[in-house]
């Protein structure tokens, strides 16, 4: 086995589902751009400079499945770490039609105005398939799109949710280097990106329609325990009491919930982005979390807790990817996992053909 | 690298946190016992014959360390495949203190006394450190232990929770060919076990205890949405009251749940192991979800997807031991954590070299 190989494990990161003919895809996509690369020096000093065009180029290249672009790339993470940590990092989700565009940029436009520097991000590994990400039509955010203290970023477009959230973590390091002090990563709050956002920030941010039922919601069970605040949207007009109602109920369930790690206490609240309520509560009580959290450690415990997960989450992708990329492996794993669902082969003696005829290769 | 190396990978399986001079142990002691062994055939027809010296022989073949005993446990499970799947497995959960070991024998009781064969299973990963698994001490429940319809395994001792997993995985398999229709799965409801259990059963029991507060119960985050069904136990004299208002309470809570993907709709109830109550309800319940997930589909499609699940699983914990006993990785893996969690290298820097130090060693 050549080391390339090796290393495009981790590289090209293309998830288990996704066939290798995507990652040709992507380098000819980006061999035919040709894009001019700086030096690690040039985007360094244009990041730490706050130049946006610099920073965005800078994602691109960590986006990139170019070798030579990631091996840039991963400098400039090197060279961004003793700059970065200095923000507020919060994942806000709740799934479509509970406005979260909006609630964004009502919510972004309240912080931006404090003179806070805001990024951002988005974590949607459909994105492709979906055709653009969440954050891809900016038009549903004018103010912010325009607004100089903030920075919006799509998700990066394709691969694994491994992948994407990789990226994301890693744009979320060049951004505080560039000085921004708050970051928002977006998801939407039916899938498996929740548990990946919620790796990589300090605050949970759970957006819920009034009197929807959740049935109607969709949020995916066990998200609602990973909230550090729940903020029921749309308490406008007629709206308003069913808003408040709902508010009452979540409070009642929260409170049988069991205690975060943390030891913070969940609330729930309402508010409205189009009246612009309730949205200066939010944010104060996003910043008494960072003071409560300051203060009992909890917050430092966390992100070195986070560290430490990526790092493991990184290897064992990397391990699986490579496993699941071998020829032989590809050519039985549709069959063994047939039989297994048939209830032909045990899953663990499944499992042992498959890991024997894998390591049989570097035996010989 | 010798064939054996990589079989032992999901052989021996000792999980990542345990030194391999532990199997070398395991291996020590099975040799002592010097245990005769059966023919595979023997195995057979005294499981399917319902002797259960004989299938406490099989189990023990199951978790054992020694490679001709593990080989041999499989040819058994793949043997006793055809006949298993035709049982009802519940998985049991509940802080200690809420009386699982009671309740246990009271409900257990009520299912043979209505003719049902009750296996009783365990996954505590933690037993070996603790002392025994939480139904070494079968004196807590004496009537079971005596019942010839109920036959109690207590968790294997030593390993991984994956490890653990996997041989009281393959013990539901024996147990159900040596005709058992009820199987009860019992785990301390304060680890990650719950996961593991909850994607092997069929139905997910949480007891709680009434007014304790969850702050005093220690349920982890999330454990409440698996629950299938919430029992609230001991209420019985002075606490029936306290009991019913945190039933109330619950069902507040659960009716804002996301729905499961089952389509059940969790409910709350209250039991007492000491008076008998509500027992033969929850036993009706459990009867019930059977019906309706059997009649929806969702109770053949779970099993399908936990056969798949587990397949996944072994093959990427196999892939990980593999990895982190390679001498090379264990040297610098500590040293790499730690400048991961100083911020010192960025997760997936420190991940890439860790894999590329792995992988080269095939490549030269």
């Amino acid at each position: 086995m050549k080391e390339k190989e090796n290393k495009s494990a981790l590289i090209v990161n293309p998830g288990i589902e996704q066939p290798p003919s995507v990652n040709e895809d992507a380098i000819r996509r980006f061999k035919e751009r040709k894009r001019k690369l700086l030096t690690v020096d040039e985007y360094m000093e244009g990041i730490l400079n706050k130049n946006i065009t610099i920073l965005s180029q800078a994602i691109t290249l960590i986006e990139s499945s170019l070798p030579h672009h990631h091996e840039l790339g991963q400098q400039l993470i090197e060279r961004c770490l003793p700059y970065s940590g200095k923000s507020i990092r919060i994942g806000i989700t709740g799934v479509p039609g509970v406005g979260k565009s909006t609630f964004i940029e009502s919510l972004g436009t309240t912080i931006t105005s404090q003179g806070h520097k805001l990024a951002v991000l988005a974590i949607d590994p459909s994105s492709e398939r979906s055709k653009g990400s969440i954050l891809g039509d900016k038009t549903r955010m004018e103010d912010l799109s325009a607004d100089p203290n903030a920075f919006i970023r799509p998700s990066p477009s394709a691969g694994s949710l491994g992948g994407v959230a990789r990226k994301t973590r890693e744009t979320i390091i060049l951004c505080e280097a560039a000085g921004f002090d708050t970051i928002f990563i977006e998801t939407v709050g039916v899938g498996q990106s929740e548990t990946a956002v919620h790796s990589m920030v300090d605050f949970f941010l759970l957006l819920m329609l009034a009197g929807a039922g959740d049935e109607l919601q969709g949020i995916k069970r066990g998200i609602m325990e990973m909230a550090d605040l729940i903020a029921i949207t749309k308490a406008d007009g007629a709206n308003v009491q069913k808003a408040k109602l709902a508010q009452a109920e979540y409070k009642n369930a929260l409170h049988l919930f069991p205690p975060a790690d943390s030891g913070w206490i969940t609330d729930a609240v309402i508010c409205s982005s189009l009246e612009k309520t309730g949205l200066k509560e939010i944010w104060n009580t996003i910043k008494s979390y960072v003071d409560f959290t300051s203060n009992n450690g909890y917050l430092a415990s966390r992100r070195s807790q986070q560290a430490k997960y990526w790092m493991y989450e990184s290897i064992n992708e990397a391990l699986k990817n490579h496993f699941y990329h071998n020829k032989d492996i590809h050519s039985h794993l549709k069959k063994t996992e047939h039989d297994v669902i048939a209830n032909k082969v045990s899953s663990f003696i499944a499992a042992q053909h498959l890991i024997d005829l894998y390591f049989k290769k570097y035996s010989e």
